[in-house]
């Protein structure tokens, strides 16, 4: 039984297009990711079902490779679950992949990082087939001046600037590995990869990216906002259309696949 | 007024998602894409405003460059008729552009050819993110088999056995000019380029192509099914959901966009 997932703990692989949920994390109105992910759950092991992401996203925002964990309250095969859990999901969410894990491993607490895309349609004219799918600019980008800005984040910061109000973190200090810019014909692609995040950082990062790429500001002033450890100092919080979580990494010792298909879908 | 679209022939190009439409002729219930635009260009120009396009597309079949033509019955720059006529289209419709053209253009009549594209998962896993934008096949494709069997439908040929019991086109016989079939991470890409399309006719290849992907069938069925001209020759018609129309090209002189973002979007 050495590959079964049986009254063990498991960890699941989910993609989900965002825009129809009210974000992922549980509410009494039944709306979010996480109610539709346990109650197609439940009633795959016709048992109550609790679940325990490794990040949680907001509103309109989509994932890749949303990792959760849960303890199998029924003996099925790994892939038992993505196959039986996905009967009961709505078409915009499915489960990816099923792994059994260790019983110490925790979908959040394990994560060594996490890493967040957002994609962004620059087009005179708003997107169309690709709604809700990106976020969108009118007026044109200075790569090299957003990649100049960007470079002030990197690193161990306070990024308070860039932290909602309503923020549940217990610090606001984080490591920004890589924020990596590319651009493929009409869309850019912002690559984040840090410890953790703050609510709606990426967000705000990128809607200071976008006033220093529109000439708005001078890259310097990434800086200042950051030391300025205020919300204020920002620019507004950009959409949510265009954010992907990517999804969180691990230790390579726990096996968890990074990569699901939809990775490959994005510009 | 050289650059001005005054009481003369334009031609537009529309990018729009089909999930949510009757496919794009217009039909008593409204709910076409034909009926979406030619609502908001009358809204514009505060006039009726009847349009004539290249290809119709199917139900749920999305567009990258869908061009028609119409008689402007106001005078406005080329611009305003993007901007203006968006405002007053749903989120997943969107004029790309406008150029005036000469009284003698047809946007059907005179498009040299047409192309599609369709977009294929091949996964374990049904698609999530990319749903309703994609067709999906769980086992996997043999991609050099497609090859070869596509290769049996370059040319002229009668394609009565991939056509529609319905299809008003006055001929089967139609000049198939190239297949394209690549791969990029979980999903593969059909590129068809052809004088014109019989109704249906992307579709009831796919389905084919797919029958030998896939071991059913052996690459030379194909030739057997294109030398049978009968519908119940092929395979079934394939999912709606992935194909494309990436939009009809003309004579260079009539100074048309063949390309936009959208189509850097796709895998």
């Amino acid at each position: 039984m050495a590959e079964s997932a049986a009254g063990r703990r498991i960890a699941l692989g989910i993609a989900y297009r965002g825009g129809a949920y009210h974000g992922w994390q549980s509410q009494p109105d039944g709306c979010t990711v996480q109610d539709h992910l346990e109650r197609a759950l439940s009633s795959f092991a016709a048992q109550p079902v609790a679940t325990l992401c490794a990040g949680r996203t907001d509103a309109g925002v989509h994932g890749l490779n949303q990792v959760v964990h849960l303890d199998a309250p029924v003996e099925r095969e790994p892939f038992s679950w993505v196959r039986g859990t996905n009967r009961f999901l709505p078409p915009d969410i499915a489960v990816q992949w099923c792994r059994p894990v260790a019983d110490h491993f925790h979908a959040r607490a394990s994560a060594r990082g996490r890493r967040y895309r957002y994609v962004l349609l620059e087009s005179p004219v708003r997107p169309a087939l690709e709604q809700g799918l990106c976020g969108w600019v009118f007026r044109p980008l200075d790569g090299d001046a957003m990649r100049q800005a960007a470079a002030a984040l990197i690193g161990e910061h306070d990024f308070s600037s860039f932290r909602a109000a309503d923020c549940q973190a217990a610090s606001p200090v984080k490591t920004m590995r890589a924020i990596e810019i590319q651009r493929r014909g009409a869309y850019w692609r912002f690559d984040f990869d840090a410890s953790a995040f703050v609510y709606h950082m990426v967000r705000n990062i990128m809607g200071c990216l976008v006033a220093v790429g529109q000439g708005g500001r001078p890259p310097s002033w990434m800086a200042e906002v950051r030391d300025a450890r205020s919300r204020s100092a920002a620019a507004p919080t950009f959409a949510a259309e265009g954010l992907y979580f990517v999804g969180p990494y691990y230790d390579a010792g726990h096996g968890l696949p990074e990569h699901t298909p939809a990775q490959d879908w994005l510009p």
